[in-house]
């Protein structure tokens, strides 16, 4: 594979002038065309020791405009990342759209140091390959623009100039940050570079190898193939939105056949005032209980509600939320997004708000909008809800391995009921704010609604992060089941001492 | 100080259920009204222990609307809070408008623990009451409104309220976080207490000392003040915009007397291309050497580049990132602030980019478009305007105590040189992106830009983070010299063991 990489390619010095200033003059005219666009463009620098990352990685912000390209590189995590879900420090460098992030190693750097390591073997290399290419695909789809390198030098190439650095008493910074010594088994390395680059290879996001031997020809590669990316970028501007063969067509959409899961939910089901008081201090004195104890053993808790409109959301969180110490919770309310949050993926801006080690998010509504408001009305295209199921369950499995409790409710209600409680809102003067024009048009899509809901359950109800229908006509006993659900489950989680699940393969290397 | 919270007051049963339902509806209407208008809200709860501080944030989220209601605790810092000047963790919590944010000691914590513990002196403390009066001041003038409640027990009540707490296997955890034992020395902390609290109550923002012996009275109380400050806010809505004293009269602006430090700028000065080149590549070589230097011995760098338009910002900027490894620095271009700035005070936003320790951010343009564009262009009030000479003095001393090495450069050129380089951008095809009617609107403005620029100087240039007026007329010559400014900088700062610059009152506690 790396052969292409050492047949001595060079650029003269007089070439290298040449073509220099044009290139420089259209990089910078493309990046004004790109700013213009959805499109945000990630560059992935990767290769071997002393093959000059840096160096390239200057020369693209010498000749870009650095006011929209940020570097990110990964050393050590700080305490922050290594608290949450380990693609966490990944979202927070995408670059917003019509900007270029430039990332040292990017999400490929772990997985090859581990492999290389032996901290796994092939298998759990190509679990994590895979992810990562489910990751990429996310965020091309998004319309994101990926662009991967990798720098290549023969061996003999390569211990000449690790040598000449380590002599030269200027250069010597250059070693500090790398623990690993991946050139003293040149061959190995390869290997393991191989594998990742042969399973990462597609497409949509292929890698571009480069010989690093001279830096002219590197630096000007590098440039060229930018430029072409970003122009064909700029001639199609819209991604390919053709649905991954994984998308299985929406259920089938009969009038006569419309019996959802939701039909299923017992709505006759109700608590009796006093067993309801009984039951809510005991379950509440037990879930302070058990979040001082999730906090301690720092297990973080995810909880996503749902629901029809008027559904009670508000109503259960609270008796939830009064009776945790506030200090260990969080209550995202999802509405518009801001934007700096319509300019990433539509997870962006719930990666941001994951909680650290120990803490509870409550979110008020979710990313389940995307397949339930946005599908519903149109907000979303076809595609894009419909690979959302998957990407959403790649985005709780990553918490559900970080250790995180995920737990999702749908709070249910029957039209009567929904129109009592309309009613009602708008006869109390305190509560009328809670009732728009919006609640009655979405009224009138019952139906649609029906469905999405239940798509959105078999796509997304899994064993790590299951979802739970709450039969919300009796309000005492919606919120007694969900409290009893959310009390259960911690104590299920807390009763092991294990923290994570699994094999972690990005980790933080201890070296 | 604190009689008035040991007279024994209660609230019967009774009394708190017949008054409770109305304030909570009061309280969830005016809530309501505060998110329509520009204030947020910081609620400080602090006290001694066992005074139930946890139990009245509960109460709060229960009766506000938890949606807008945001709790932050400072237990121990993290690592990218402790690689960053202090107030950074505060900055990240303050709530954006129309939204209300609950801190548990907020910035009051670390002090009063320091004082507590002899880890400063009396005078020492009093300087830093005095910033947290002038912080405090700044937020009411953006239109915060601060609510300070401190809750106090006699001596034998806290005794046996901890005693059953500590005896209550349920309410152990409660116990956990608290490091400090504060009670133990109930007379030390009541004392230190009291030096706080009276050096901190401020017309604007006043203590609410509360006696937290009786559950319902505290609460209650709680709630009916946050109600009628929230109300009395939203009659007098707009924040109080009168100058502080402190604030000197804008300097005459006599239009025979505009003799300005710029003019006494030498712009004749030019450097000769073979030289340039000789120096730029020795001081970039040093450059690169010192921010490596600069990362090991982890003291970051913040760079301003201000100027008058086609002053040459971007090429100064481009001829010092090209020599530094683009995993050291970063650009922040400052253009129009996001929905998420906007919705905080205008220095939250330089806040958020500070960088972590031992790295460089280069603003290109920054937080003096307060006192240039704005002023300029009536976009900022006087008060606003006048007043953010200190908040940008206070903002920047605290990055220099932090250790942070703080520049500023003006790049100045004359009237026809720019005319001539607007001229020249009109011509050349990939640079009349550069060019905007606005920067033809902002010429016009010429002389009164250059008295807000004098009097930037004056009031900004200060010990720590000193003014360079930069001749531009000649590029080659402003490169050279912005360059070299760094370099020397940096290597006399570097030169010098100390990390920090003195005492540091709230940096974390090892316990």
């Amino acid at each position: 594979m790396f052969e292409a990489t050492k047949v001595g390619r060079k650029v003269t010095k007089e070439d290298y002038k040449a073509e220099e200033p044009d290139l420089r003059t259209e990089l910078l005219r493309v990046q004004r065309e790109i700013r213009k666009t959805n499109t945000s463009v990630v560059i992935i620098v990767a290769g071997v020791e002393g093959a000059g990352k840096g160096g390239v990685v200057n020369r693209l912000n010498e000749w870009l405009d650095p006011r929209n390209v940020q570097t990110f590189a990964f050393w050590d995590q700080t305490d922050e990342e290594q608290a949450r879900p380990r693609y966490w420090r990944f979202w927070r460098t995408l670059a917003p759209k019509g900007d270029i992030s430039i990332l040292f190693g990017g999400w490929y750097l772990a997985p090859i140091e581990h492999r290389f390591r032996d901290r796994c073997d092939d298998a759990q290399l190509d679990a994590e390959l895979n992810r990562i290419a489910d990751f990429e695909r996310m965020l091309t789809e998004d319309g994101t623009l990926i662009l991967k390198f990798w720098f290549h030098l023969p061996e003999t190439v390569q211990k000449q100039r690790l040598k000449s650095l380590s002599r030269d008493d200027k250069s010597r910074w250059k070693m500090l940050p790398k623990k690993a010594r991946f050139s003293q088994q040149y061959r190995h390395f390869e290997k393991v570079a191989e594998r990742v680059i042969r399973h990462t290879d597609t497409g949509a996001t292929p890698w571009y190898m480069i010989e690093a031997t001279d830096k002219r020809y590197r630096d000007l590669t590098v440039g060229r193939t930018l430029l072409e990316a970003m122009k064909s970028r700029l001639e199609t501007p819209q991604p390919l939105c053709i649905p991954a063969t994984s998308h299985a067509p929406t259920l089938p959409n009969q009038a006569s056949a419309q019996i959802t899961l939701l039909d299923q939910v017992d709505l006759s089901k109700t608590k009796k005032r006093d067993l309801y008081k009984s039951e809510l201090k005991k379950l509440q004195a037990e879930a302070n209980e058990l979040t001082w104890k999730a906090y301690q053993k720092k297990r973080s808790c995810v909880l996503v509600f749902e629901g029809v409109d008027a559904g009670g959301k508000g109503g259960a969180i609270r008796r939830l939320t009064s009776a945790v110490d506030a200090r260990l919770y969080r209550t995202i309310p999802i509405a518009a997004p801001t934007d700096e949050e319509k300019a990433h993926h539509y997870l962006w801006r719930f990666w941001r708000h994951l909680p650290r080690a120990g803490r509870m998010t409550i979110f008020d509504r979710s990313w389940y909008g995307r397949v339930l408001v946005e599908r519903v009305e149109g907000f979303a295209s076809d595609p894009e809800w419909q690979r959302a199921y998957s990407e959403i369950n790649q985005f709780e499995q990553q918490m559900s391995e970080n250790g995180i409790i995920v737990m999702k409710f749908w709070l249910h209600i029957s039209a009567d009921e929904q129109l009592a409680r309309f009613e009602a809102r708008k006869a109390t003067p305190y509560k009328q704010h809670k009732i728009t024009d919006e609640d009655w048009r979405n009224r009138e899509k019952w139906e649609e609604y029906k469905l999405a809901v239940n798509e959105m359950v078999i796509r997304t109800s899994t064993e790590f992060a299951p979802w739970h229908l709450i039969p919300g006509n009796d309000k005492k006993y919606a919120r007694v089941t969900v409290l009893r659900t959310i009390v259960e489950r911690l104590r299920a989680e807390l009763k092991s001492d294990d923290k994570a699940s699994g094999y972690i393969p990005c980790g933080p290397l201890k070296v």
